[in-house]
């Protein structure tokens, strides 16, 4: 991901200082090279994601991005964000609604549902957005790091 | 992803040929390039996998895959193989259990659990196991390709 807006260094938020509704988002213009990248490197060459002419002739009329590219959006959001730096990743719940397709700008967004104490355990409302229209929608399950003890 | 069981060519089971019970399966030799590529892709460089002294000082002991590597590998064995090519990715639950590292070989498999006429909905047991741990679980909900009338 080349988003002038993400840095590669990773922040922390510690479960003693989140709070229900906590929110962060990115933005990724998905391309060709992404999809092409995410083939590659997860071995999905279905024709839907990588052949011009089938997927012009499909339901979707176009090439459409893998599910799990636009949901790993979603996990750098936990990871570089939200809590970021020591997060552990329990669970994850996905509902692909509606293609995205090359050229489409996404919004990716988690906002934090639930605090649980016991384990520190943080559950995070996740979405994609194109435009209006929701694209992914789910639920993260993450452990998020203790504030260290003041010296 | 470079294992040579994997063809580029999807192939395509019709929901009318399918069975519950039916799976299938790949395994992969997870690499630190495997795990660079992805940070690259998904943007998330969260020191726990690209970072090799905190990875070695953290609770992992080492560097661990992105989570949604090893759940690619499910959507993987859906686009390529069950059902293949005509596959609507509808949803997917994944639970991550334990870590992978770099140098694991992960065996992903998918088992139709559940076949709904309406629809033609498949729900498949989702899993990933390096060795006899079991990493990853979940679910997928597809909607598997119609059986062409013959001519």
């Amino acid at each position: 991901m080349t988003d002038q807006q993400t840095s590669k260094q990773a922040k922390t938020v510690f479960f003693e200082d989140m709070a229900v509704g906590q929110s962060v988002s990115l933005t990724h213009k998905v391309t060709e090279s992404d999809i092409a990248a995410f083939a590659e490197l997860s071995g999905d060459h279905n024709p839907i994601h990588v052949d011009k002419a089938f997927g012009a002739a499909s339901r979707f009329g176009g090439n459409i991005a893998h599910g799990l590219f636009t949901a790993s959006l979603v996990s750098t959001l936990l990871g570089m964000q939200l809590p970021g730096i020591g997060t552990i990743y329990l669970g994850q719940s996905l509902q692909f609604k509606a293609p995205v397709r090359p050229g489409d700008e996404v919004e990716v967004s988690v906002t934090i549902r639930e605090l649980v104490s016991r384990g520190r355990r943080v559950i995070l409302d996740c979405s994609a957005k194109v435009g209006d229209v929701e694209v992914l929608s789910g639920e993260a399950t993450v452990l998020a790091p203790k504030k260290p003890l003041a010296a």
